[in-house]
């Protein structure tokens, strides 16, 4: 078996440039289930919004002009002509020296071109009296004031949250067009792997892999497709990679990708159609058996059965490639400077990724204090750790006290 | 009508004692559908992570006193007396003297308590050399280093994330009890508004509230279940409210509630239960008209109908009764100095939000620049605004330059 460990740089860029990466393709949904997704189109305002000249306040439309002069001890006498309701095109029209009574959010009608509020006003019948002069424009919420017709208002790539909802409802749409979320089909291997929820023989463990890969996955704004445990079998494998090749947009196995005899994914990965295997191993620690393949054109990533490295390897390879087909721009990882608790080694030649927690520290601001990686598979691991350091490959160590950057992995993690 | 403004702090203080909120109740769900959701429970571990001593790496397990004095040039042999399996209890039982093949992930047989790598020996037949001592417990994974039996490993309250839903995996639930989400019915008043995707009469405007308050609701943590628009009609708006409160945890409107004759949400509100009316207009800027109301324990938020206000005053008062109902710990809004870019005033008398925009500022981090307010109304205000500032009731303004606190409001803000 060949195993040929690139660099941790050389496997990025097999992903960037041989995955051949493309968004997946558009849909039309519900704005009502649109939170989250990704709009495909920009959106030209095909209208002004608001529609119309709006009152801002209750009280009456005038012509600004008429109302120069008035104040507290000398009101302005108009006459009110009539009144305009709101959701109705105003059937009124007004004369010079005229007023017409309106409500908050009413189109000022014709002959107007202000609002005097109604409590700078009393009246009698028909007549009103204005104890403030209002300026053109005053108390009127101009019709394109908030967006303007053929304004490019949202753009292709936003992620609509309540705001850009809000926007396509303004316009007038109930739907928007998104991209395609991808379907990542899920599955784990190896012979000791057990589903949750079935009983345990001896000598076996539970499946952790594949329910956690599917939540990073949804949190990666992918859809899991969790096609279960399979047999640790040629046959069962190779049948089980075809289906899932064929029923989602790309796949990814965890275990099974160590050097030991019965390690069958990246044999059974390559026979699967051309080009086949891109990564064979990476000089990383952890996550070295990592393998990476491209069948037609849909890649296929082969993690470690480790859980805290399966999740470490998902993060910084797997996560981009789902943002990337699903139109998402992959967001920086956020950072956090942090003196170190101790002396960090590296593994010797290969780029490795030393998990921490984050200590407030007085002097400092933060300690990284590296979490107890005695149990190299441990689920535990991850839930501890605030995040990474990354130690380079040339690098022997990381000295107690040196400063060192660290890579944050939990998006809502509020220092 | 009635009409005696709270403080802003009144208000709060209403919301977090009146409201009575308590957490809905529990319900089990598949833990592939988990993401995100609230645990309901401290689940305690029932056994062992892993639950047997497990090798680390393929080799040899051996006693590691059979191997004291092993060097590169000076190998000590041991008869190779079986193998095991990985997911299968040890057939073998290993004599001293004597080492069993092992890969990967298998549990240590019986009579050993080390593993040698693979790489640190030969073997021909059933002789192995052993080219490197190892010391007790090498290379071996114990019983319960990753989770103790009897260990809390996880707390009622939670938020289930990919580690999370690892760790129940891993203790072999395929299940999870988690706190039921909040259903909020949104409906909408106002004889000015049309539902988006139907034309639009001459004076009417689209409905922006319900879909972008639904979609605030599904950030909170909520479900929304959206009703609407309401004819501007009391039997139908009574109707409609009783309709939303039989189906829904809590309720929300918007629009109506300004001082205009036609405004019957509050009134509708009182009339449908005791307590009734907790709230009717709060001394705040924007957001004056906010009513607020307990039909029996069920909470009836009316928002003002401009969208920007509506949303903000969700954000202040309406989130965090979500995310108490849901049973989740209320984030603290993430806050960030900056430098006041020109004077904001306050309105006299009401704690007045200023939306700001945060603009890099090589000398003083950042800059809070005021988002154009012309349009009180606009929608666009909030998709401009990273955040707003609070001036407080007795303080006429902030001046230029000053710093300023400004709480973000776009949860993945990256700076």
């Amino acid at each position: 078996m060949f195993r040929q460990l690139m660099t941790f740089e050389e496997a990025k860029k097999v992903v960037n440039e041989q995955l051949k990466l493309k968004i997946l393709g558009e849909e039309e949904i519900s704005l009502l289930e649109a939170y989250n997704r990704v709009l495909a189109e920009d959106v030209v305002a095909t209208m002004d919004i608001p529609p119309f000249n709006r009152s801002t306040v209750d009280g009456y439309a005038v012509k600004a002009a008429d109302t120069v002069g008035a104040e507290e001890n000398q009101p302005v006498q108009l006459r009110i002509c009539g009144q305009v309701s709101v959701g109705e095109q105003p059937k009124v029209m007004v004369n010079p020296g005229e007023a017409a009574e309106i409500v908050t959010g009413a189109p000022i009608p014709e002959g107007t071109d202000a609002v005097v509020m109604v409590e700078d006003t009393d009246s009698e019948d028909h007549l009103l009296r204005v104890y403030r002069a209002v300026t053109r424009d005053e108390n009127v919420m101009k019709k394109g004031a908030d967006i303007k017709k053929g304004e490019t208002v949202l753009k292709a790539g936003q992620v609509l949250g309540a705001s850009e909802i809000g926007v396509l409802a303004a316009l007038g749409y109930s739907k928007a067009k998104v991209f395609k979320v991808p379907v990542v089909a899920v599955l784990s291997t190896g012979a000791e792997v057990t589903e949750p929820g079935k009983p345990l023989p001896a000598g076996k463990i539970y499946d952790i892999n594949a329910y956690s890969i599917s939540t990073a996955i949804l949190e990666s704004g992918g859809k899991p497709l969790y096609l279960g445990v399979i047999p640790d079998d040629k046959a069962a494998l190779q049948a089980a990679l075809k289906h899932a090749l064929s029923s989602a947009d790309m796949v990814i196995t965890s275990g099974g990708v160590s050097v030991g005899p019965k390690d069958l994914t990246p044999q059974t990965v390559s026979s699967l159609g051309e080009p086949g295997l891109l990564v064979c191993g990476i000089a990383v620690k952890p996550g070295k058996p990592t393998t990476i393949a491209l069948v037609g054109e849909k890649p296929v990533f082969a993690l470690p059965g480790h859980p805290a490295s399966a999740l470490l390897i998902f993060h910084l390879l797997v996560r981009p490639v789902i943002q990337r087909m699903a139109g998402r721009t992959a967001l920086e990882d956020k950072t956090v400077k942090a003196a170190a608790s101790t002396r960090m080694f590296s593994a010797k030649g290969r780029r490795t990724f030393v998990m921490v927690k984050l200590k407030p520290d007085a002097l400092r601001g933060f300690v990284a204090v590296p979490v107890e990686t005695g149990a190299s598979g441990a689920i535990t691991t991850l839930a501890k750790a605030d995040g990474f350091v990354e130690i380079p490959e040339n690098q022997q160590f990381i000295d107690s006290g040196e400063e060192v950057t660290v890579t944050l992995l939990k998006s809502k993690l509020s220092l």
